[in-house]
């Protein structure tokens, strides 16, 4: 099955983080392809990546890096698909500042689509919103993940009535 | 024509940072509609506008605010569809860090896909990446926007040169 | 008995801070309430808490949340109770500055009652003042917790004197 | 009328600010006094008032400060009345982080209600809520602050429509 | 021998980080004190503490304090003796961002002279070249400890050498 | 006469902020001297001034910079005598923070008494108090200074009772 | 002549901010270059440039940038000469805070030598210095140049002690 | 063999970082020195180092240092060779921005070339990348560590490929 999403990172050591962009998808079912480039150790790589990616079929593209993080806004310059970019708290980051600011901050032109300090999964869920927002079974299941989440805040306020924390509203 | 993009904002003292959106999509051919909803002033009314939204055939919002800005988050709370946080610069703010951060830091679940401080003209790019990945007219005139500022770069180092300064690359 | 102050939260992830607002209230004999209410995960229920706060009985809210943080802002924007916000420095939090910026931060005409970073404590100690300068029982209440926290500085400004620390004031 | 809020500040260049939570008390009907307290130039003076705060039959005590700002949390250490702290931009601050910190980053025991820097408006709000959960007559007024505060958002969005914002949600 | 140093802090879980600057003067032989005073918990003390403090034949206060740090301030506005302030990264501080600048930035008038985030050994030294000033006893001590810190980094730098570091300077 | 301070700053472009603490020290009477000594512009020089500073007579040195401030630093490696460092908010300094971090974080053994930034009037009282604590006679001028201050915060609350403002206080 | 030192920046209106570095080496007689390229616009231009750069005779290249600041990051991806980063304060910028951290905190593999903020004539300066390591001519002209600057600072504390300024040290 | 680079630190904790640097000159076959001179415990040392750089032979000086790092700035003072500063991370840092100002914001006049927060690797590659402007031979070693970065991502990829990860792209 092609892959509608691209998920790419700068470096190996951003997989524990970035994994849960893909988790996201899979639970959802949307296929897609998850590889490292490099912005500053590949840019030949990025530079082919990125073009290639509306041809390759994909819809959004979800990057992740940290500290001086060029890569989403690297991507954003060559393709015209939305790109999604997820800060990473790396351990060479200022708790996380300089890669927030380097990928949101992009200037007029070049959009990123921001999510939060190692918001993977906001980026899955993000990456199938925007799918979803043209495909109706996608949107059908984020409809029931956001069922879902509200299912389970309210399994835990009942659970907390239970061992006997007041609650004279529920 | 129906509005594939909502835009709208906490108040009318952000329209002159906003409007900067809805230039974007007149400019690239994306019918909008735009309003005011405060998430703290009308909470009713903001939970009418979101969970309306697919119905009237929304594909993507973009929501601008500023402060402790709730307006992007609390709209992703209540549609499944992408919605771009611009946050805004305004004049009770603390030089925007708090507009960012409250818009970007959102919880696992609810992604904002957050754009530039002020950056509303790169909310309405991101709108239209979002929709031309699924219409190709619109990709196309994405495309011909990056030529034309690329074009205009080039134009722009042309100038200069021709303004005297040393140049022996071009 | 009835609760007048209400206790909320975001996620139960938050108990382990909040519970000390609680066991101040106890402290003091205040009856309270607390539940698990979520502004991204279940607006509605949020609408809902915040609309009957005041009916049920409630003189204060205390909401603590963390990251892009709505919660104490929402509700604030139904009821016209005071409400306390209660910055945590939640596992997704930027050092807490997210929480405190999308609390303290909020726009003219609906304020939120903001403490410290993880200030739970501090939380039931406001609400008991609140209570306080309309009940002169709980007032009463609060002198003499001020009166132990004073004699416990002196307690032990002696044991450190008592153990050897030179002291020509005492 | 016997004041139910007193407002103080650390100088008469804060007044600027201050004004506009007298300003909100006059508009809601609630007694208040105002005068020049500073913690560092006339630290007796600010045992004077917060001692003899509560006997003068005072409910809630508004401070704003600026820089490093200790006239919230030096009066809250001497009464038991809920107190606001309002951070002011003063010329001497740093953008408001002094202030904000000093006020809020209350140790355990002894709160200050922090409102956003500059806030007085809204710290006149908080009063009026916290008098308000006691006297129904001032929720009353709140109730329609806030009804009014709805209406005008209303009205706005209503205007830019009319001026020919495309708007299909109205 | 009567103590020509204060010193204080807020409460006994500042001592670990306080302690450093009593061990300094003892080096240098300077008589000091060491209480705990709390401008929050015991104002009263404190204004007691700092009126005395001249009388008493203190010529410099070293106060320590963490999170909205407001006692090295509250001593200098009622002692004309130089009071030195130690901002201390607490538990409840954020990153000692709030102690810093809460001590750092008095109004005009009253100054607190602020060594680093946790500095009481400097603090020490600091009260020590005071006292130097116009005790020679004492500046020839510390011209003895600026020397013993050179031998230090000079002994450090040949040990490295011996260790096999290229030098070609020494 | 000869001078007990020294004030040096790193540029005639400070002057206007420096001339702040000149003149303080004018109004208590206390000689001075002030002169441009830059670290980075001219090292040599500054060695030379620490160094001497002692046997001139000096018994404070008062130092002003911004940016990568190392004026007040620098000195303090030399000499023995108290520094006094004011950050200054130049035009290079990004809101002052480098020029407050690099005086105030002062590594182990080489203090530097920071005050607020542009403090340089807390500087020169600061000195003063330094001069008070070894001579009765300027540390009358302050307790002088500290009254007029007093007063003139007395004078300034009656004239706002006068113009109207409510108060029950005074 | 050849151009040793490229010259680029992302927009021309970073002109005004990056002439200072071409006007430095003017100063110094180092022939340079200078030009448009933009990270975000004209990624094919930027690979382009830097590939070149070795062989069409460049010794160092100087890259101007604000917001997230990409193009001397990029630029060292591809060239092994030194890349000299000024983080400019534009428009678009958050204090400077984003440009300073996406120009300063690359990843381990590619430095850049980053300057101040909108230091563009320290970057000249720095260019000329590492010319200067291999070029003894180019070593004098900034020894010459550091002497000049002395020699103002000596000039300008004369200067204020011709105006009256007591100073007893020159 | 001559040492080309001098690699200096204010303290021996500060080693484990700076080591990084002179492991990557080895690995780069460039001869280098490396000591403690430390700013602020011995000025006359740093003054020394500084200004017989040149004259010893080297052609880049790296220095590191943490909080308020004055060591790379003074030693640019002296010197007109260039000067790369690492800020460190140190024990006595907040967070490591102080380090970071202190370096990077010097004055017009005198530049560092600043690197990431304890970017020593950084230091050394930037050291090589400089010596390489002149040195075919070092040059040439730094093409092939940027191939073999390369190579590295590209076997990275590969091997996340070999595990499943889906990969349509290479």
């Amino acid at each position: 099955m092609k892959a509608l999403v691209g998920i790419v990172m700068g470096s190996d050591s951003d997989l524990p983080v970035m994994q849960a962009a893909a988790d996201m998808l899979i639970e959802l079912g949307i296929p897609y392809e998850l590889t490292i480039v490099s912005a500053h150790r590949t840019p030949a790589r990025l530079m082919k990546y990125a073009a290639g990616a509306t041809v390759r079929g994909l819809k959004v593209i979800i990057a992740g890096a940290g500290g001086a993080a060029h890569l989403p806004g690297m991507i954003a310059s060559v393709t015209t698909l939305p790109v999604i970019g997820v800060p990473i708290k790396s351990s060479n980051s200022i708790d996380g500042w300089d890669s927030i600011l380097s990928i949101l901050q992009m200037p007029n032109g070049i959009p990123v689509a921001t999510v939060a300090l190692n918001g993977a999964k906001n980026a899955g869920i993000l990456a199938a919103s925007i799918i979803g927002a043209f495909q109706p079974d996608i949107s059908e299941k984020l409809t029931g993940y956001k069922k879902k989440m509200e299912d389970e805040v309210i399994g835990k306020a009942s659970a907390l009535k239970g061992k006997g924390q007041p609650n004279q509203f529920d």
